[in-house]
């Protein structure tokens, strides 16, 4: 299992109701892939929005934020933290 | 006080111990500031750092990132979160 940090862009003015929203339509489906998302951050001035995440791989992550409706822009495998 | 999400790049190769020796220097100055840098997220591969704060402001972060030597690509508040 390994961490990702992925990064979405055009979230503008989203609030944090819709966060909520887009973070529970992945939560609803990331069971399939083996995925968990964590937490997610969200610049609602530059409309980016940076998701923690742990799963299989990097395609794992991809396919659960599209299939949720908003994939992300750049996926990147974070194993070293602290 | 607010949370920020900084972006560093080519950080290429870099390994646990060199991040927490750059974590380190920032974690010695950011009282300066009024910063205090919670977590880094590491992709040796790409060279990407995802660095968490609180502080005053955007101004603060990227000044102790400045100081300590690795100063920030990108720096955005991110006051919503899930």
């Amino acid at each position: 299992m390994a961490t990702f940090m992925d990064v979405h862009k055009g979230f503008v003015g989203v609030t944090d109701a819709q966060l909520k929203e887009a973070h529970a339509a992945d939560l609803a489906i990331e069971g399939e892939e083996g995925v968990h998302f964590e937490k997610a951050w969200l610049d609602p001035e530059s409309g980016m929005v940076f998701c923690l995440s742990t799963g299989p791989s990097k395609e794992a992550v991809m396919r659960i934020h599209e299939r949720a409706g908003h994939p992300a822009s750049e996926v990147y495998e974070v194993p070293i933290t602290v």
